[in-house]
């Protein structure tokens, strides 16, 4: 087959189908990212591709490392084309990877190139991909892979001025959300956590529960419909309001807590903030088991979300078990998307779903995270889902990206689907193409617009 | 490929003659269900599908959840056709599913039904099968799936008296044997441990192990070649006689007990229990691992068994090599079947029987558990035996079920193990197809009749 | 397909190509075994294929206690063809393991048998072979299967006497370099620690790193590139240094230690050794997870490594981190690779080693080691290093072997290797066959002699 041919990724007839006639032209609803809203706004023009598609994408920078690539060259003072081209020669290396899978998707659909990138034609892509770039911005990605809505992440602290503006601007239709993501209320040990809570100017944990309110009240009223949490383990030390209370004074007079201590803080809070979603009708979204920051004279050198996260490995099911049946018992679960970090967690996670399902798979298992959005991993989700879920009811893809590049991971996404759905067709284990081609569009963008309930 | 085509499953040529020339009229040992034997004793008649069906099973029950219907239309007071449709409407959703593919193997194998259950066509399936139901009772699905032996699973109070019966009347032929699963006795955490050690007539730790013994004595008596646990996961603390008798004293009197205690009792009574099977030359069945009744409000509402029961991910291996080597120690290791409800577990276990293995593979991984029961889940565990273990000696599978309907999950295992032979010997990796289907028959059914002794 | 055939494994067309255009000549540097160096220097002759095949290899005893041969024809005083059949009798059983597999390779490879090894014709293979061993001697199977290099791992303790003296022959090519092996040096809690320090000559914690470093350096005189360290966790907890020689002292003095203690111990001297390997630039390799020596009656009759070691499931991610984290503070973390017997630690330790890497790949995961050497695991592996790797800077296989007959290991790899990556080639994911032949050429072989340092 060409390389990176219109089939790419269909293994078989019945995907051919389902990908041509069902799923491509769908629109992309990309419900979970970390785009800036202010670049959406400004529509941001970029200087080069090396702008565009290399500065904040620390999965490329991992591979760059990998490759003996010094730091210069990486996130350092290297002119933009050398550092193009060190992430073209790492391409030879990236074999099978989702990097080269991603990287030349993109070069394809949005600037046309057909050919591998390599050492040899760095230089000639880079002045191709330049070329486009200046009739090319933020929001012609957007436009061009059909984006109808996207939701961002954001601090409780933001101001949310540019989610106001884009929607004011009638000159853009796709919706920007905001998700409101409370990890620094949360995060009782980190360092800063007295200087945030202090910003939100509370005191005490009524206070400070009454801040919550007040912000998620302010988040849903410029269209916030999901939370997002970064848990680094799931926590479950129940304790009284009067204990939390002390724990919080103790933490913000800047004493030491123990770990029992932080566990009941978090946990408490957890559930407090998990009661307002569920009477919003917001989704609360879980991100765990995340190990930040762990080369720490990388960390002094060129700070956070650069390429030193990692999985972990903590157990997790029976706190699991615990924080959702405390919030059940008390009707204040929301509908919940869970990611783990660890690829060992997805049959764990499909089943405890399914141990608090109620409406319409208000349980969800969120799509492939971060170091699993490659084919393996997005293969054996969609069979996980099979297994022990409803593959039908699943809400699909998103890209979690930083970068206006990164839709094509949905077309990525897709074809995976389409192939294996389409085996299954082939093999006479379902009841018909058109019924699959159904579900297929559902998944791909149908169930997320009505679960987030989208209009 | 036509839709569930007697080719179904069988990937290749081989595949096709294994299946065909070996493995398809075997007949069937289920050596681990959960029916009743008074229904088979009796004869059960069904009033139709839906009770047949979809009444008792919670696999169902959590796709028709997680497909949005209400409760009412699950467990609750809808009327027995309007329970098949919703399960008709859920199965749109569950392509790839284990159930999708068990249910329609069920309506073919059973009622002679060839075509996709649907929305559409529920009414006139509901309608066949239940027609067909008026002249087809409990023992005939047994004799239809030719199943030759089947293992109860019971508690150590049973009567055993419907066993006795079935095995007095000479008009059927299938053994039915029970198995004894002491659970009440090992979990005295449980709230109701103290009326059921009550109920058995013990006081004291001595009388307890005396108990034990007479109720082993009295299974063995009715047949039973088999015990069963279901632990949540496997304790190792090694306490003195003394002082488990005094942990066994202040649980009968009513008072808590710590996690430490709990342990020490539950290992001291397992190994006790393990020796008294050692004795017999019962087999030992430890199915662990899972979370019991994680949804407290749903356990009010409907009790136990209902499908709120979830994967843990307690590590285990430590205790496992305690226990067995405790056991080894004294040569009072049964031979054991290992079932893991977490399919991350299946290497770790398939390498720690090896370490215990005598006389025969005596120490045996048993069949993919639960949620791991699906296609997936059986070729992980069939290649898992491959790698680590030795596969040709593998007892093959079971049905673990509460229905009559499921011994086309023999079908389903068979026609796996077929492809992946077969796969394997059109690649050129074995001596010759010959030699690969004996394999299979015995894999498939004479394995497990040597293993539990059967004749 | 003909019984392993030269096509064997390679499953589609640009395999083919890949393999006999690329891989199948390069030669074998195998970086990590267990051969002695004396039995090469002496260029051991073999009296019969039991000798060379089944004496020491308990991969093939684990088979054949599960066939359910007694140990009378595994370890015990059986004549040496009894203890041949039994083994070809297990084969039956054996289908799709990667015993089965690596035995056909060897009896192909070094002895020219083309037929599968059954009861039938084992007498007729056994004479066969000891008839082409007459003539073949240690020597000769390193040299027939193209060993450029082998690093042994060897006792700091260890003379290297034979190293010397194989290095001094010049009628032999292969290098034989050391690999220095310190876990008498670490496991502070085994009975036998204070004898092996006494031996050492260490009455302190002073004397014991400066004994530490003398042995490094002798290492290092010798050719030695690489440690090796087997560890049954990873252990981290920090301690100052005079509390761990007060540790040392009352291990010395035969105190008992408690799990802290020991961990404080191990964590020093782990930090200690790293730093050492780092300033001679040797490769750390980290084998870990094992539990060993599970059946302790089995361990009293036939000693150590013989079949009775399995998979831990300890989590490792966060002292993992610690670890490395404090040895990058120091800029002491040499080069490093990770071995886990777990297979669900493979993405875990791929992503971990990415926050790591420094100057070309300095961090590999290691290949599938003991229980993970089979095609699954070896397919795993290469496809976890493309998700989350740079699979074309991996550093490729070893036989991690005790047996002369293990070369062919390393063909299993290339094909499986050039399988996967053929398959990605057909269905248009990289940019060229050439230039995937070139990397298969630098995974087989170029990569390791570069990283390794040997010329």
């Amino acid at each position: 087959m060409r390389f990176f041919d219109k089939h790419y990724l269909l293994e078989n007839e019945a995907a051919k189908i389902l990908y041509f006639d069902y799923a491509k032209d769908m629109p992309i609803f990309d419900y979970h990212c970390h785009l800036d809203p202010k670049e959406i706004y400004e529509n941001k023009n970029f200087e080069n591709i090396t702008e565009a598609w290399l500065s904040g994408d620390h999965y490329k920078w991992r591979l760059m490392r990998a490759a003996g690539f010094d730091e210069k060259y990486i996130t350092g003072t290297a002119q933009a084309f050398e550092k193009f081209e060190a992430f073209a020669k790492t391409l030879k290396y990236a074999i099978g990877s989702p990097i080269y899978h991603w990287a030349h998707s993109e070069l394809k659909f949005f600037f046309g190139i057909d050919e591998p990138l390599t050492e040899k034609n760095a230089k000639e892509i880079y002045e191709k991909a330049n070329e486009k770039l200046k009739a090319f911005q933020a929001r012609d990605f957007i436009e061009k892979a059909n984006v109808k809505a996207i939701i961002t992440t954001d601090d409780p602290l933001d101001t949310l001025e540019w989610h106001a503006k884009i929607k004011e601007d009638k000159t853009f239709n796709t919706k920007v959300l905001p998700a409101f993501r409370p990890d620094n209320i949360i995060n009782i040990e980190n360092p800063n956590f007295k200087t945030y809570i202090q910003k939100l100017g509370c005191a005490h944990i009524e206070e400070l529960k009454n801040k919550i309110e007040e912000k998620i009240n302010y988040f849903a009223a410029h269209g916030c419909v999901a939370s997002d949490h970064g848990l680094e383990y799931i926590p479950f030390e129940e304790a009284a309001a009067e204990e939390v209370s002390t724990i919080l004074d103790r933490a913000l007079a800047g004493q030491k807590l123990s770990k029992l201590e932080i566990d009941k803080y978090k946990t408490y809070i957890l559930q407090f903030l998990a009661s307002k979603y569920k009477e919003k009708g917001w989704a609360m979204e879980l991100h765990y088991g995340t190990l930040r920051n762990i080369n720490k004279p990388m960390l002094s050198k060129i700070g956070e979300n650069t390429g030193y996260d990692t999985i972990g490995d903590d157990n997790s099911a029976r706190n699991f078990k615990f924080l959702f049946n405390s919030l059940e018992e008390k009707n204040s679960l929301p509908k919940t998307l869970l990611f783990s970090i660890n690829p060992n967690d997805i049959y764990m996670l499909g089943v405890l779903m399914g141990g608090f399902n109620k409406k319409d798979s208000e349980m969800q298992l969120g799509p492939p995270w971060w170091f699993n959005d490659h084919r393996n991993g997005i293969e054996k989700q969609i069979n996980a889902l099979a297994d022990v879920g409803l593959l039908g009811k699943h809400i699909g893809m998103l890209t979690d990206s930083r970068s206006f590049l990164s839709y094509t991971r949905h077309d990525y996404h897709r074809r995976i689907l389409c192939s294996i759905i389409g085996k299954w067709l082939e093999a006479g284990e379902y009841e018909s193409i058109e019924t699959a081609g159904e579900l297929i569009r559902d998944i791909v963008y149908n169930n997320a617009i009505k679960y987030f309930g989208i209009n």
